[in-house]
């Protein structure tokens, strides 16, 4: 996967705008997770407050903060 | 996957074509994901507006504008 | 996986001979996808015209044009 | 993956203020892991002091003090 | 996986020694598939003529030549 | 995946205080493994004296003196 | 995964010791084979004479001389 730093152009700008707002992140492997952006770098490694994660049956568990490493991201989408 | 920008060549051509225009994006593990291509980077970082998913029974799930990683995407084809 | 453009030796000849026509090409996962060569370049990103993927039952759904990005590739084969 | 030390910006400021105190930790494939933070390093290597593993029945084993590799690690998260 | 060149010493003599007569090569997910070796590169990457794939009924499907990306392959066999 | 070698504030720390001494290794796809810590090298490659992998029936089957390529080590826990 | 070469301290001195002799190497994915080790590399690859590969029964099917790429190996173990 890419070991460059993402260029600014299209990831970072969306990400800039979502700063402190609900976003969706689809996982590989199948989970999703969703929360309030706090902050992200430049491999999209992604911290969220009030995060919570999708339950086999639809509902979502908590699990407050969360850092998520951007290698396992597939999506991101402001809520 | 390879960590370098991917040249102008192929990949930036086509996507330069479809700016503004819907894509239909076929991700690894199986999923496919459509909408208007809004922008994307040297490392296939791609931004859809008005982004839908495929449900399992064959349906669209809208899920607004998201970032898709580049490095999880196998197909990309202009509709 | 490689970072480095593969060598023209091997890749790039059986490519070279094949623009304009019939190729197949098997990815990760198991999907099969064949169209006509439109372009190449040396990380295998490949574009095809009139592509079409495999169904699962043996069928052929078009897709048009699309571009695959070459670390998805197992297999390619002129036809 | 990123072959580069992430960014202290995002990763690092949650895991310093989470020295010596309890984590849970979900790897790729799909197990959970939870302990007392002992250490990091720039890759997301993690040493958990009285770490379990959440087992089937959604129970815990113990595991006492594990080394996790920071590239099998999808989410980290202070308990 | 390895970006860089495999060693002469071991995979380079070996696949010397095979050109133009008959492999069996094992792909990643399982997949086998056999022809007449005709060229390969420093990564791996393999041109077959004559080539065939195993069928799940233990037949063999003609493939033509066929381009084999090298970090696909587990194993090579002469035959 | 990581082709730094791995810092030595955590990891190594812990690989030196166990050499010598049973180690419980946990592989990528589910595996598990222990034995004597022989040796190890900065990225995590690691040799076991009298190892053992686990049975399906939660029983150990000898193995002998084994190398295990660091990458495919999930988590290690000195016993 | 590592793209740089194994440092000889352990992997090295094992497979060193082990030339000429009979090897159990467990692959990615499950597979299991074994041989007399005729040479290998910094990055692992190896070849092995007289290689056999189990079957499913446990039994063990003759393959004959086989390169196998480093990077699809998990364990080596001399017998």
């Amino acid at each position: 996967m890419s070991n460059q730093a993402i260029t600014p152009d299209t990831a970072h700008k969306l990400l800039a705008e979502s700063l402190g707002q609900m976003v969706l992140i689809k996982l590989r492997g199948g989970k999703t997770v969703r929360g309030k952006l706090k902050s992200y770098d430049l491999h999209l490694n992604i911290v969220l407050d009030d995060a919570e994660e999708e339950t086999q049956d639809g509902g979502w568990r908590k699990l407050g903060t969360v850092l998520i490493r951007g290698e396992n991201i597939v999506v991101i989408s402001p809520m």
